[in-house]
């Protein structure tokens, strides 16, 4: 495989001339000036604001009482070139190491979830760093930490919570996740607990306390509700800072933290062995391997994972996730979350979040438990921002792309209006999981919860030694500008916050901003499906062909090569690792010998039934038997670059490209096979 | 209070000029390069660098695939200029709004335990970040998933664990320990695992499996050797990778994952409802909040804590440890871990680990059951250097101070040789939280974790979608290089591998580097605890004295000030939360409002006992019956800024100076007390 050298030089002089004169400006054209190009054509620009962030930086050190004098003086730092010097030898060691990176930021990379960082982001990180802020207290981040909460906003609204939601930034999707069941354990036992706190406080009894079964299907709405209105009912009219109030509360306390349901103080053995009931997690077979761990983490154990079996196109089956709610209701067991996926992180589907809170809200009404939701937009919450303010629409459905040197037009399997309709839902969610260092195009770590009641902070709450109050007041909480003593981690960097809030400021998360990036990356994998499915056809190169796992649900594409006729799995597997080892980095292999990168992934049978992938494996020409065995070794491309459009514009179609000699790779290789090598 | 007007202007020319004349460089020069100095003294050098590391790495960008061409040309970046105007608008907004931060730069701010980060690992983290490379797998990190693990071996070497320990890093210290107690409790159970394998795959019954009890005693070494030695004698001398050992290694996974006390698929309602005995936390009064939380997210339960109560000088009791130990054994509960505290974050105090290791070895021999010891050194591990290649010593147990103008020499209560044999200890815990972003003078994020031995790897090993094969091989597991499917967090930042790499190979940890700052850090906190109690008879202003809770066990101060006489309790916490006031920022005071910085702790009933606190409310003068109503409202300083020394020989006595203002703040207050303001 020749890569690249039959591809020429990019810019094509008389087209773009021909642009530069009046025409008027495409949506790649605004999204250009967001990063720093694939070749850093924004980067002289940006390399002097870094330098300006640092000197802005340190003259506020100068300003901070100057009058108190260096400590460091010229002579001392000149005694201390010996550092300076093993410094520069040290960090040229590490930019040299740095240099077998993988470059994100080339239209040749299809490969994982990464690309580029807004510059905006980077800067805010940068900028923020420099102080480093640590956003656990405002004691030490008062500025960051207002970014944090303000960021957060952002993120409900875009959602589309009310003010009465909360968010905060996290480390990523897996710890937002495994918060997120940590809220809702709690939440799902609260109803028992509010029966305790009214019965020790010598309030009525609630009408749903009449048998456990009942209180724990109370829905996480009116489980809140409930939480509060016992607050409300004790305090009267009490007026809040009164001994009497503080009395109040503190017996209030007393009755929370001493129910016999409180599953924060007696954990989840003793709770669970006086039910007689065991929880259950319930997530489609696409969810992340992190609710596994989460399971195992939060004490429930992962055989309390109940699969909900996907559809075709990857997204649950709503009428297998009824049968499920249905059989563990009859086996006495109970829900803790029932997990939609937005966006799942191998195939990009998108569950039907609209039909999972319409089944919710349908069971409610005919006396059914009820659950808690979580979204887990780790991966695909961003895509939101392409139906706001209203839906953008993803376009034509068709596309021209070359293909073996002729301009064509081909037919693009654009996502249903199903997918807006499930991230519109995503309102209704009790909590929402979503990465701003996924589709946010931030840095590392930027993860973020997102819940729809801000009534969950009490439950939460940590007592930190700065503390002096243990009393637990949900009034204060909800309205508390604190983030530490609410969340699941400690320390985290204030510049997480600087850099999601800088980036979305500039770049709004609707269809003036962000949603213009989403429709971009989601058409992109359209046309990947489409030239993938239909190359041999178009270039009249028959002897392989490449068997898409399903049309694109958001801007991923799953995929296997296969020759004609059906074979063993094992050797299309065979093929597919080979070609794979062609588009990505082994252990020895320099960044560039490499001229494009794929990502893999696969099916297993313990992720996914037979019934799920059938389909697919006749499409491949395996046999069934084949996949308990081995599984489906699978291609996988995550389309994020923002440069396909406008590189296409430039006369160079990388997904064309990419296509070209992926078909390239699994010919030789089929051919290398036959010659025996 | 006219902070600091009295103070004069910095360097004392005369003596500086004296120091050039051929004088022997101090510790505190060679410390003065690993920062940007209060007033950037270093930064026009460093900035320098910024600016280089960006143009270096969009160098490395022009020059993968040069003849792809730009995307991004001079016309269409000045299409995009009105994006740069907003740009540099709210960036500049951004900077604004980051100067309201804390100066944790000053000497002047001895409050949270921040303060300069060190300039290799800002460039560390700068130079990574541009790249963003994501540790969870060398797919998108091939090079900073390396930093990250000689990270963890250089932190591993300082603590004096063997090669056959695995560290990593993660998003800080309440992460560690929720890794640190999960893993404990899958090491607890495992006994019962291997026991259920060794039947299931027909080997012979240990010795120790006759009864659950003795099972559940066994000592973390022996639990992990029985799981390690039931995979050699299953696969006796099969050839890895022969299909006859893949059988093995798949019945192996089947019969553990089936395993009936397999806590991570079973849960821990199961499992403790099987056993009939609760799990149970040991760890000291002064343990961190996140222990707690970690109780309740591991559905463990905060009731499952059990409190040892800590000496005059805040370190755990180790008579009362086993007091607690024998009690839980007389209950039939049996203990998931033993926490030691290695730096408590409040007062800086170290436990003796040396002890409690010593403990648990001797009731091993006498057939009592054994613990998991885990050591929290989030705060205090890194003073571990100071130890290293020999001990360092903490120096003379003097220091000379200006005291209200005069030249004194103070006697310092050094901390006792008693914390380094505790540090030392270290190395036999079976895992250590340790926080780079603390003591280790870097960025956030950047927490770490430690265990004793790789074999934990396979306990919580994740089964990730492009691993195609589910089986438990723990020779693999041990020399595999991944680290994302063993860890408790997904996506993390490479930035952070690079930040700490960068840092630690340019200062080592141990008494050529790191080690000096760690002691002058020491010599601070007790110079700071001298001045504190000796003040008003130095300087002869009665009226207030200053009390602190304990000498410093390491760098931390925690002091109240208190009238002549006897005073209700809530008079003396009024006293010191008004000079808190004075002393920190308010949400509307300006930081330059505020000319020193220290933080705030308070005890509480909730966590120490008035048996603990006892002696030291004779010393603040209050009646202990106040203590249970309102708990102690107490100041607190970090001592981790590095100029104190320099300054002072630069004529600044930025630590009398505090003490001064303090005082003087505290006469104020008591003053406008009196006059009824």
């Amino acid at each position: 495989m020749r890569a690249g050298t039959t591809l020429g030089v990019g810019v094509h002089g008389s087209q773009r001339d021909a642009e530069r004169v009046g025409a008027a400006m495409h949506d790649t054209d605004r999204i250009s000036a967001w990063f720093a190009g694939p070749k850093g054509e924004n980067a002289e620009w940006f390399a002097g604001w870094v330098r300006r962030i640092a000197d802005d930086y340190y003259a506020w050190r100068r300003n901070y009482y100057p009058e108190d004098g260096v400590v460091v003086d010229s002579t001392l730092r000149r005694e201390n070139e010996p550092f300076a010097d093993a410094f520069e030898d040290r960090l040229s060691e590490l930019l040299a190491r740095l240099k077998a990176d993988v470059p994100f930021q080339s239209p040749r990379y299809a490969a994982h979830m990464l690309a580029e960082q807004t510059l905006p982001s980077i800067a805010g990180y940068f900028a923020a760093m420099l102080y480093n802020p640590n956003n656990v207290t405002a004691d030490v981040a008062p500025v960051t930490l207002r970014l944090e909460i303000e960021s957060g906003r952002m993120l409900c609204r875009m959602i589309g919570f009310a003010e009465s939601s909360w968010a905060h930034l996290c480390s990523g999707g897996t710890l937002a996740n495994l918060e997120s069941l940590w809220v809702a354990r709690s939440v799902r036992y609260l109803p028992l607990v509010v029966r305790d706190m009214r019965r020790a406080l010598g309030l009525a009894a609630p009408a749903w306390g009449a048998d456990d079964r009942r209180a724990l299907g109370l829905s996480p709405a009116m489980a809140l509700g409930a939480f509060e209105a016992v607050y409300a009912e004790a305090r009267g009219g009490l007026r809040v800072g009164t001994p009497e109030d503080a009395d109040v509360l503190r017996r209030m306390r007393d009755a929370y933290v001493g129910s016999a349901y409180n599953v924060a103080e007696r954990g989840v053995a003793e709770v669970v062995g006086r039910l007689g009931s065991a929880p259950v997690l319930v997530a489609p077979e696409t969810h992340h391997y992190c609710f596994e761990k989460a399971l195992d983490v939060l004490g429930v154990g992962k055989r309390g994972l109940e699969l909900v079996r996907v559809d075709r196109d990857f997204r649950m089956r709503v009428d297998h996730l009824e049968q499920v709610l249905d059989r563990v209701e009859r086996e006495g067991r109970h829900v803790l979350a029932v997990v939609a996926v937005m966006g799942s992180t191998e195939e990009g589907s998108i569950d039907p979040l609209d039909k999972v809170v319409a089944l919710r809200a349908e069971r409610e009404r005919r006396g059914a438990p009820s659950f808690w939701i979580h979204a887990d937009g780790a991966y695909g919450g961003y895509l939101r921002s392409v139906t706001i303010p209203k839906r953008l629409g993803l376009g034509e459905p068709h596309a021209t792309a070359r293909v073996a040197g002729v301009e064509r037009t081909i037919a693009l399997s654009l996502p249903e209006h199903g997918e807006c309709d499930a991230l519109e839902a995503m309102k209704d969610a009790d909590s929402v999981t979503i990465d701003p260092h996924k589709l946010g195009y931030i840095p590392y770590p930027a993860g973020a919860v997102c819940f729809r009641s801000d009534l969950v902070k009490p439950l939460v709450r940590q007592v930190a030694p700065y503390i002096e109050d243990g009393s637990i007041d949900p009034e204060h909480d909800r309205r508390s500008e604190s983030v530490g003593v609410y969340v699941l981690e400690g320390s985290k960097p204030g510049a997480a916050a600087a850099a999601v809030w800088l980036s979305h400021s500039l770049i709004p998360l609707d269809t003036s901003g962000h949603g213009m990036l989403m429709r971009e990356n989601i058409r992109n994998a359209c046309e990947l499906h489409a030239l993938l499915e239909g190359y041999p056809a178009w270039s009249g190169r028959g002897g392989v062909r490449c068997v898409c796992l399903c049309p694109p649900g958001s801007n991923i594409v799953c995929y296997a090569f296969r020759a004609e006729g059906d074979q063993p799995l094992e050797d299309v597997n065979r093929l597919n690792r080979a070609i794979y080892e062609r588009f990505s980095l082994g252990p020895t292999t320099r960044v560039h010998d490499r001229a494009r990168f794929v990502s893999r992934t696969s099916l297993s049978v313990r992720q996914y039934a037979l019934e799920t992938v059938g389909e697919f494996l006749d499409r491949l020409g395996v046999r069934h038997e084949d996949y308990a065995r081995s599984g489906v070794f699978l291609l996988r491309s995550v389309l994020m670059n923002p440069w396909y459009a406008l590189g296409k514009r430039r006369g160079r179609a990388y997904l064309s490209e990419l296509v070209e000699e992926l078909y390239g790779a699994a010919h030789e290789v089929l051919a290398e096979a036959r010659d025996g090598r």
